[in-house]
């Protein structure tokens, strides 16, 4: 589920954005008493997200929207599938359904990217993980589309982990000093990540003492010495480059986690529309 | 340009689902005295979009952070070519890099896609036009890309147009009620368009005295009948199965605008990067 | 209708300026088990609008008050008319009390005027419409007001329709000019006004292809032959000037419409009352 | 002055609403290097307020626009008197004209108005102040206006002044002991007044220990008894049936404060406009 | 009663700070079905205050939650006793518990406290008031709770009161005309309280016309002393050092009111918690 | 540093609660022109903090005002130290004076029992941290003020940490699948603490693979015990009965960190006052 409150506060732009004043073609063509129902329907394949979404957005609409889901989050959507129905005054419903739409698809096409990615790699022990790489305004229904479609999420923001980058680690002047003040700085309860692109540099993150050691855009090879010199004393996580093609060899390698900035930062809408009576 | 005030709400959003409380990474590694410098690079073709975003972070987030544009909006990018360069206290730089990098990112990736459809209709007199299947939240800046991207803008929402859909017509009683109710309640200074789905819808919408005929998935040879019936009566935009593949076959019908949902709603990251030193 | 999130914008507002941090006279002088029931009476003839506002004040203020409407919005009061009856704790009836008139005597002094407006140039086959002209935070109420007292609305505001006034003209460098980049620039479901203050204008509009002609602070005789000019090339609407005496003869020069600043920019209050028992 | 934070909120509301998502018509008609000049001037006599609105307006809309007063608020008016001069992008002129207008046009017709029953009562004694009774938004602003003008300020919300009304009364269960459980509950730092209507709740209230007696609708003879009735014991202060017209011979009973509601509830805008050049 | 919409701030701003993204420990360990039942238990003796900020804080978390006070505000409580079952969906309860107990504890240590002064002075005739020395963003829920505890309160801030303090003495250039400026400018339904330090001080204050006298830092003599002044012509309030050894002295001196700061700058949380079962 | 953001949004509430529509004081007795210079004086002995709340709250009530610091945040305060000078228009100076005060002596009322509390523990290895029982509204400044005080910061709130306590241990069904539980679903930058209240439950805490074990309310034989049994498996923490008199025993068993409580829910002030001239 996503936070109410998180949830309002990007309806309440997207509704702004698009009403703002007032539907003027649904207020100029269908009388105010007129009641309506409509469906709204899968037509691609891929897996739902948003149903909570399309909910709150009819509800702040019109109330007297009725949205009963045909559907639950996370299901798997054939072309021709009802997702859920909506009843009631007709002016509510036409003027709900693109900003309603607009989160449902983009949301299902998070999902549905994920899921491919996470059967990519099922087997193999690795874990696909999302980025901080999210449409603005999107996070926290970006990171729940990701968990819906199998994923788990990486930290939610700069707030609730470490991970010291390469910026970060010119910045403090060494990967070393820059883990020992973060080990020394954090609230015992947060643990370190450490960005590396060389061997060289997971062994100093293992010898300063990093929880977690982030192995960016390794070759394969690389990647399987890096899950060497890390068992037992730190876990890993592969990023850049990964795609659908590559995601199952770089799993292979043994990594604990891989992460995906694609999931995210780069989403095809799955195809829903919402149809009359 | 953008209008600051909208550019900030989602701007607010995106700082506070970003840092929220903190960016304890930054803070733990970095010491506050420590200057920095570093550049935005391209590292992919691409047309640039969202300097102002880009400035208006760093000034929301640290304003002693100084960005210096190396390009203009709309710039023609090649992988290398550097973007801007923003220079200051580390910590700032550090803590705002991925919401500025996620607002270029996604800016740039709907100009690059536009200014390839504006490219493939060229010489076809069409217009390529954008749509309100924007990603909830980017609005206002995602037509912005769009312009930047050498497309026009449609109705930025549903107060400043009327578009008689598919779904009005059914909750209106029929095409012509729809159209002429429109024709009489709204505001003198708006025209009125209608959806068709067939010629002989095309002829109603005519009739009916709608200024503009949206011909919504309609064959080549369809649509080229409806623009000759509307030829001098009324406007003509062209909807549905518009890609890369299909577009200039759809503008060479005559039409007089071609409309792109997926300019915004499936839109792909461009690949921006922020280096340090 | 008023859209309800803007309606609640400027109620919280009037609440916030009235209430504040506690209505202490309420609070020291009737105990709070007390309940009341309570009369909004018509003192002078008019036309009811505002009842919207008066449910929506004491819903916000105290939601056990019952708010009972005697009249529909739009009703013909004269002195003495109940138009709403509230019953319920008398604390909260005391509380929302004058906010709730202030609405209500401001929105019924619109609408009443209007009707006058309206009344005057029946039969003449001129509209009457009204302006940006409002007090600031009151524009959708004013024009909710507008639409009850049968008046129609002019744009919302800046976003809703193109309207090129001498000032524009001057900085644009002419008025050709003004019209042309207007029509290449705007959207294309927004049609384009342009205001005239001479024959020699009005000419130059319809050369430039204005759809409608703004005649401001023109004499009767020059109106009707601009009236003439326009006649199946462009609408016509009369501005500057206007009052109960002149109106009428304004309409019947056959303007299409005729725009009044003083319906909503000079608004004398509706006299109506709270009885209580 | 009016306080920054509360002036602005309602100048929030009256860009929101004026101008929303953008001008199109500036935006499309006035390329973004042109500068421009404009000057307001009075077009009728009266009493100039709102220079600190028309300032913050355009603070808000365009940094760069400088305004110049011409003249100080309060300022008696004679038509064509030159009020402040804009200077600065010519966009940022031409969008905020409806809005500084707005504010300007509504408060000086405030302060003008008032400074007219100011005027009628001079010499008498008694104080013209304000009421509760102004348009939602505006009262800090009304309230501002009305000093301009010369008058005083009577409370500004419910929460700064205890004010004993007939509908308190009767919920009360009596005017004594309305009193009586002010004097005690209240706040030390606050006076009581209670509302009369007859030359017995006159003395009840007297009785009862109120501080100031509110005198509502009494004729001339009555006036005079109360005011008699209240010297030594109780500031006295007319309301009801004040004009223009009858406002002198009620001061002239004696009474201390005069209270008009229209000052604020029924303006009419001061004609004011914004020329070019 | 606090006023709903004051309550909703800082409830809004305690949600924020304390769930801000999301409670991680919830999500991760309580399955969404479980259901729960805990009790508010007293662990001190005290009063308690705070109920309906209770109560609020778990609408706004979860609305299944079911609050049911055992004891009614202003309740002596004794160690062990029942304060509120609170019943519904595990995951709000536990969510919702450490935001609930901060206003339980902060405000019920408020009413506490004052309970204690205003026994101390019982028999007296003095009053026990607060001041504005409280924690930001707690003022209307800090003066509740005095109220609750049997205090009564001053002004609720700077807008409902005049109280000329030492430092408007300087800045005014003397106490005499700082209370005649304040009497002639002030709204006249405020009274005028002006501080001294000394009896020459008061008697300026009296001569002045000062409504009332606040005695700063006196000793037991002159405090006498000053109250012989003001009788049947000012009000006297006493201030500083009054602590719970010395406000019994204080008030015997005859003052009509004692403030004390550390009501509402310095509390004691009363000791509550929230158990299981 | 304070979030800028962070401390906004506490000060706007303070600011709203204490001006309000405005300072009536200070409008009617000062006059507009007067300039002033006043000192921030320590009253008390104790260590500074709030000093950027100090400065903001000036800059948001009058930006003229100057502040100039005498002491550095955390500085050792004797009685009589000026801690910092403002100057300006005398208004603003007054009008800012009681909510600047209020911030700077609770933050600095905390930091002074923080430092305490340290300075008790110099030498045991044990280190000093805050819990979430702060005032609402305060999260993060009150956190602030404890770093300031030489303590270190728990996490901030629910979303930066996994604390499973009592409350989570019943609803999940025991401590073994709570902690299991979290070890899974939790992001992995997250370490997972659990409240203990027995050497049964610590060591099913280690058993359960729990990264830190809160030893809750054990006695000082427990304690040791408890410490024992975590060497080099988990980071131990004690809470519960920590005082002045009781934290060094606590300390000295061993426990890696003890949280306190009172450093933020029962604070109090240190006595600060503004003196003129």
């Amino acid at each position: 589920m996503i936070d109410p409150a998180t949830l309002d506060r990007i309806i309440t732009l997207a509704l702004a954005e698009d009403i703002g004043p007032g539907d003027v073609t649904t207020l100029a063509t269908v009388p105010s008493g007129v009641r309506g129902r409509a469906v709204f329907l899968a037509k691609q394949p891929g897996v739902l997200a948003g149903m909570q979404a399309l909910r709150r957005v009819y509800a702040r609409v019109d109330g007297q929207v009725q949205v009963t889901p045909c559907q639950r989050e996370g299901a798997v959507l054939t072309p021709g599938m009802q997702i859920a129905i909506a009843e009631g005054p007709a002016r509510g419903l036409l003027t709900g359904e693109r900003v309603a739409l607009n989160f449902l698809q983009h949301l299902s096409g998070i999902a549905t990217r994920t899921a491919r990615f996470v059967q990519l790699v099922r087997g193999t022990g690795a874990t696909i993980v999302d980025t901080r790489k999210t449409v603005p305004g999107m996070r926290a229904l970006a990171k729940h589309a990701v968990r819906v479609g199998g994923g788990h999420n990486h930290r939610f923001g700069l707030y609730d982990g470490i991970l010291i980058k390469d910026n970060h680690i010119q910045a403090a002047g060494g990967l070393r000093p820059a883990v020992e003040r973060a080990s020394q700085a954090a609230p015992h309860l947060l643990r370190v990540e450490v960005e590396t692109e060389s061997l060289e540099q997971v062994r100093e993150a293992l010898d300063a003492g990093a929880d977690i050691v982030l192995l960016d855009n390794m070759d394969l090879q690389t990647l399987r010495a890096a899950v060497a010199l890390c068992k037992g004393r730190a876990l890993t996580e592969a990023s850049g480059g990964v795609s659908e093609e590559t995601v199952r060899a770089i799993a292979e390698t043994g990594v604990d986690l891989v992460s995906v900035g694609a999931l995210t930062h780069s989403v095809t809408a799955l195809d829903i529309s919402l149809d009359w009576g």
